[in-house]
């Protein structure tokens, strides 16, 4: 428990780090508390402070008169979002409404254009398995819940798969070019967990959603965004035709004629305040690139895990994450019989935020762009000792944290 | 062309509302253009910015701990508004998604209980008109589009009406406890136009949605609400099932059990700086008070009226709007043949700001919060000289603006 990598080391890393001024751009009030939980929601940089107090000058100065560069904000900043951290193509992506409406929004319309069964993995996170359920029941199709991505992949009577690009409870990336369905039926991927962080390239796929609050650090309920490939979009109708996926918006016109291209899966006014603060966000990120983002978050999950088989495995703890950096997003979850009660101990008694996740996951988010591998190696050594003394077992584990 | 109310007189309607303090709590960078169409876009708060970089200052600090008390916002922030403008009880309103989500949540729950046709008169707001079709064909129901509230209202087949409170053209006004559907019909009231101008009285309501970035002046995009009278809550279900719809939300079980009470309403995660603009807004309508609002909405509304009466009708003007104050919102629509014309040339040469709706109105908001009698007065004089002397002529007609 005394080996591994050392805290010079990781102060050396850290001094070596392209990355390392990025840091000072985020709100970090209290950094003797370290935010391990970015993976659930990410930091705000100081420039999104500035850029939504501009977005509320410009309201007043401009009112109505703002609307047409607002209403084009879904697609700007949706083709930023492309470019920047998805592989996509202009025109590709929209940022609106949230991640939960846009999986149903593009799950109904899938399945206008596959007969089959509505299939996802039992582990995938809960508003798409309730979401997608509830599109199958709707549509009186089979719900299948297969036991991994790769049986719902092999689901032969499959019109519709949904799979996380990187599961919210273990860690696992998976390629998105390699998987597959076997039945040929549509996959949504969510990109909830894995955007931001890792390298996406969606050329290879065909539906997408995804969150803005976590590694894009967007802000709290920060709006979702949708990804249809250019060469279905026309062929796909959204079930909600609400008036701003109308063709000729304005007109208000008698009948719903559907606009071309990615507009048609908008529905409702565009969160302006919260596209400006996603926009702001997606500056850093642009500056940082999303490979030097991948290849600093690859790295600190590595330290995680080194530090975790070096110190915590003796004390009862297994890597419940992949140990091939391939494989993985940037967050790791360690398996302990008492995680709850470590997770509240870690928080309350150790300044260490992580979160838990049942049964028995606590999870370590290491956000490329302001988390360090000092972070990181505190973090664990201060995990090491509240486990060594016994002392988590000093917190009440009688209630639950709720997120 | 030259009788009505004097100028002095305005001004002294000024200088005895009890509300025109609140004006200076607002942003009016540009006090010469007078503006006009709050009822499209309401103006900003100084309090939004204030609370809006609180609220990213809140994030910052808490980050992750602050969920525990967003996730309440939607209800919360609900609640307020209520209380404050709509006449309904705490756990009776929700403010999350867009009003055209929340309008689909709504339609198709109610289509749940009821039988029969999709109907809504043919004038209500476009995204209302195809969101309902949509819904309609989705559930294999009949769609009508009646002639007006009353026909759709008096529709023998109706299982579903939605009409809008006040209607967005002529502005007219209708009493929602009169107006009821013959066949048993549920009725989704849609109060966009409504909401934080005239007094609203839910109690004899079972469902209805609306928008915060008019009259409650949140800012463009600003989240929806909706209502769900609490009687009929357990009864419903939304077809996003969404994990915020969840009854034990963070438990993220296997199974989809929608929460008891107005949160099965919910979809995805709550735009928490919107919410936090909406709820600084709240204030001061709560200070103002909507009877006070109400009030001086109508006599802001009378004088566009009489002064329309005594100047434009002689130039070919024509009030669209019901005369009775108890029948009409905050803004009136002036019937022009070249209404688009005398639109632009208003907002280009003559700095008012109104809006134009197809084919022939000019809608003039008066938003009672923010809105003196002078700029009333001021805005129909300018309008006066610009067609007097045919100089909105000069205008291109070319082009038509986007909104």
């Amino acid at each position: 428990m005394t080996g591994g990598p050392t805290r010079a080391e990781a102060q050396a890393r850290d001094a070596d780090d392209p990355l390392a001024a990025l840091r000072e751009r985020y709100a970090i009030p209290d950094p003797e508390r370290i935010y391990l939980d970015g993976n659930s929601l990410g930091r705000p940089a100081y420039a999104i402070e500035e850029r939504v107090a501009a977005t509320v000058t410009d309201w007043g100065a401009r009112v109505v008169e703002g609307w047409p560069d607002w209403v084009e904000l879904p697609r700007r900043v949706g083709d930023r979002l492309a470019e920047i951290c998805l592989g996509a193509r202009p025109g590709e992506v929209l940022v609106a409404d949230t991640t939960t409406v846009n999986l149903y929004k593009l799950a109904h319309a899938a399945l206008d254009l596959r007969p089959g069964a509505v299939v996802t993995d039992a582990d995938n996170f809960p508003t798409d398995r309730y979401v997608l359920e509830g599109v199958a029941i709707a549509r009186g199709r089979p719900f299948i819940l297969a036991g991994s991505a790769e049986e719902a992949l092999a689901e032969p009577n499959a019109g519709l798969v949904c799979l996380s690009h990187v599961d919210y409870r273990s860690g696992r990336l998976l390629d998105i070019a390699r998987h597959r369905s076997a039945a040929g039926a549509l996959v949504i991927w969510d990109l909830s967990h894995s955007v931001g962080a890792v390298r996406i390239d969606l050329s290879q796929a065909d539906l997408a959603i995804g969150c803005s609050y976590k590694y894009l650090n967007a802000g709290p309920g920060g709006p979702g965004f949708l990804y249809v490939r250019r060469e279905m979009q026309d062929q796909m109708v959204s079930p909600i035709r609400g008036w701003f996926s109308q063709r000729d918006q304005f007109a208000m016109g008698p009948t719903y004629d559907p606009a071309p291209g990615i507009d048609r899966f908008m529905a409702g006014s565009p969160p302006v305040i919260g596209l400006a603060a996603l926009d702001a966000s997606l500056d850093l990120i642009a500056e940082a690139g999303i490979e030097r983002l991948a290849a600093k978050g690859a790295a600190l999950t590595q330290l995680i895990i080194e530090l975790a088989d070096e110190w915590l495995e003796p004390l009862g703890f297994a890597v419940a994450t992949p140990r091939s950096p391939a494989e993985r997003g940037s967050h790791v979850a360690l398996r302990h019989i008492d995680a709850w009660q470590v997770c509240r101990a870690l928080i309350e008694r150790a300044g260490v935020v992580p979160d838990f996740r049942r049964p028995d996951l606590i999870r370590f988010g290491a956000p490329p762009i302001y988390t360090r591998f000092v972070d990181v190696w505190d973090a664990m050594d201060r995990l090491r000792d509240l486990v060594a003394s016994g002392r988590y077992r000093e917190v009440d584990a009688g209630t639950r944290r709720v997120t």
